[in-house]
C-alpha cells in the first residue's frame, strides 16, 4: 500500500493510496479522509461508492464533505468504481467495464477474472482501512447513482454489517431499467433469475434487518424516470414495512452540486448511527 | 450571453455562461453563483480570480464556496484565466498563455491584440454582471495563486472601487519571481519599468487607500519559497503602515483542500464589509 497523494484539509488529511488487489487482480486507488483525532483513538467509518465513469477523485474533491466528517469525527472512504488497467477487460460505453464495475461479483467472461467489487469494498477495503488507519470496525456506507445501488445491495445483503445505509440518486431497480440491465447482462448473464441478488428494490422484500434507509433524488434529475425510478424502491419498501426516507428536492440534478447541498445532512445521519 | 451550463445548489444557482467578449476579442466563459433572494433584491458581488490552468469550473466545483455563499447572501462570479481559441496567442508552457492571462493588459506582440484580462475583469464583466443578473454595484475580490496577484493588483489599481481583497497563496511579487517574470516579459515586455504597475508588492508602496487585505497562505505549498515569497508583501506593508492580515498554515498545501478549508472565513470578510 502506497501513500501516492496527501493534503491537509479542515484539519485532517486527505490521502489516496495505490495497492495491488488481491480479489480484483488489479492495482487500485483508495481515497481516506481521517479528522484531527486524539493519539490513539479509533474512529467509525463511511463508505462511499461513486457512480459511473468516476475514480476515487470525483468525491473527494467536488462534495465538500471532509469539512463535515471533521466535525462528526468519521473517516470517509472512497474507492475507484472498478478494476482497472490494461489487463483487465473493458467496454468502449461509459457504462460498462471500466468506471462501471456495479458493485458486484461477475460471474461472465471476460468479467469474471477481475469485476469483484462486491468483495473488494466488502472485504479487502475494509480490512486495509481497519489495519492502516485509525479506524474501529464500525462501519456505514452510501453512494451515488451506481453506488447508491451499491450501497443499498451491500448493506441489505449484510444485515448488521453497516450502521447505517443512504444514497444519493440510486440506481434502485437495476433489473428493470436500461443501466442495469445491459450491465446484468453483461456481468451476470442472460438469466435474470441471478440478478435479484443484486437488485435492493427485490433484495428489500426479504431484507432480515430493518435498518432505516435514507434517500434524497432530484427531481430535475435528466436520469430519473429511465434510469432511477425511486418509487419502485419506495412500493417495495412500503410493502414490506421497511423504513425509508424518501426525499424529492425541486430544481436539483444528478450532478456533485446535488450531493454536495446534502451530503452533510446524510454524514449526521451516519454519524449518528455510528456513535449509536 | 448564453447560458451554457446551470444547476441547483444549497437553494440557489450555480450557472455557467459563454459570450463574445469585445475586450478580449473571443469567447469568453464565466461561472455565477447566485443565492436564493427575495424578488427584486440585488445582492452585492464578490468576484474570484482563479490560478494557473484554471477554467471557470475550477472554483466552482472544487471550493465548497457556495455554502457560505448562501447563507450570506452574495453573488459569486468566476471568470476564466485567460482569453481563449484558436485566433488566440498561445505558448506551450502552461504559465504563459491561454490559461494564463495574469490579469493584466498585454503590451507585446502576440498578445496584445486578445490579452487584456485587466480591462474584462474591471470593465466587461461587471457590466455583464450588474446588467444580467440581480446584483448590486457593492463588489469585492479575491483569488488564488496567479489569481491571488490578479486580486491585490485590481483592488490597489481601483481604490473605492472594491469593498474587500483576499487572497490564498497568492503571486505578492511577480516581478521577482520566475513566474511573473516569464509572463511580464511575455506580456509587457523586456523594460522593468512597466512591470511595477502590475506588481502588487510595488503597488503596496504608493496606495493611497487603506483597504484591509488578508492573505491566506499554506506553509507546506510547493511554490511557497521560489514563487509565492509572501514575506516581501508583508515588509512592503508594514513599510507602508497598510493594514494585511497574513495568516500561515501549519501542513496546507496550494490546493483547493486549503482553499475549501478557509474560503469560509474569506467570504465572512467580505460580506461584512460589503454589507458596511
Amino acid at each position: 500500500m502506497e501513500k501516492i497523494e496527501t493534503h491537509r484539509i479542515f484539519g485532517g488529511e486527505q490521502s489516496v493510496w495505490k495497492h495491488a488487489s488481491a480479489t480484483l487482480g488489479c492495482e487500485m486507488r483508495f481515497a481516506v479522509f481521517v479528522p484531527d483525532h486524539a493519539p490513539g483513538a479509533k474512529l467509525p467509518v463511511i463508505y462511499w461508492l461513486s457512480g459511473l465513469t468516476c475514480t476515487e477523485q470525483n468525491f473527494i474533491t467536488k462534495a465538500g464533505a471532509q469539512s463535515y466528517a471533521a466535525k462528526a469525527g468519521v473517516i470517509l472512504v472512497a474507492p475507484d468504481t472498478s478494476p482497472r488497467g490494461e489487463g483487465v477487460a473493458d467496454d468502449a460505453g461509459y457504462d460498462l467495464g471500466q468506471g462501471a464495475g456495479f458493485y458486484l461479483n461477475a460471474t461472465e467472461a471476460p468479467w469474471a477474472g477481475h469485476y469483484r467489487m462486491y468483495d473488494y469494498i466488502t472485504e479487502e477495503l475494509p480490512g486495509l482501512i481497519e489495519a492502516g488507519f485509525p479506524a474501529s470496525e464500525r462501519r456505514s456506507i452510501m453512494g451515488h447513482s451506481m453506488g447508491g445501488h451499491g450501497a443499498l445491495v451491500i448493506a441489505l445483503k449484510n444485515p448488521g454489517r453497516y450502521a447505517a445505509v443512504s444514497a444519493f440518486s440510486p440506481i434502485v431497480a437495476p433489473a428493470l431499467v436500461p443501466w442495469g440491465q445491459k450491465a446484468f447482462t453483461a456481468y451476470l448473464g442472460a438469466d435474470r433469475a441471478a440478478w435479484a441478488a443484486w437488485d435492493a428494490t427485490a433484495l428489500l422484500a426479504q431484507a432480515g434487518e430493518r435498518l432505516p434507509i435514507l434517500i434524497d433524488q432530484g427531481e430535475a434529475d435528466p436520469f430519473l424516470e429511465a434510469e432511477l425510478k425511486p418509487w419502485l424502491f419506495e412500493a417495495a419498501a412500503a410493502a414490506a414495512g421497511h423504513p425509508l426516507t424518501l426525499r424529492r428536492h425541486e430544481g436539483y440534478d444528478h450532478s456533485y452540486y446535488f450531493i454536495a447541498t446534502f451530503i452533510g445532512e446524510h454524514i449526521a445521519h451516519h454519524a449518528a448511527a455510528l456513535a449509536a
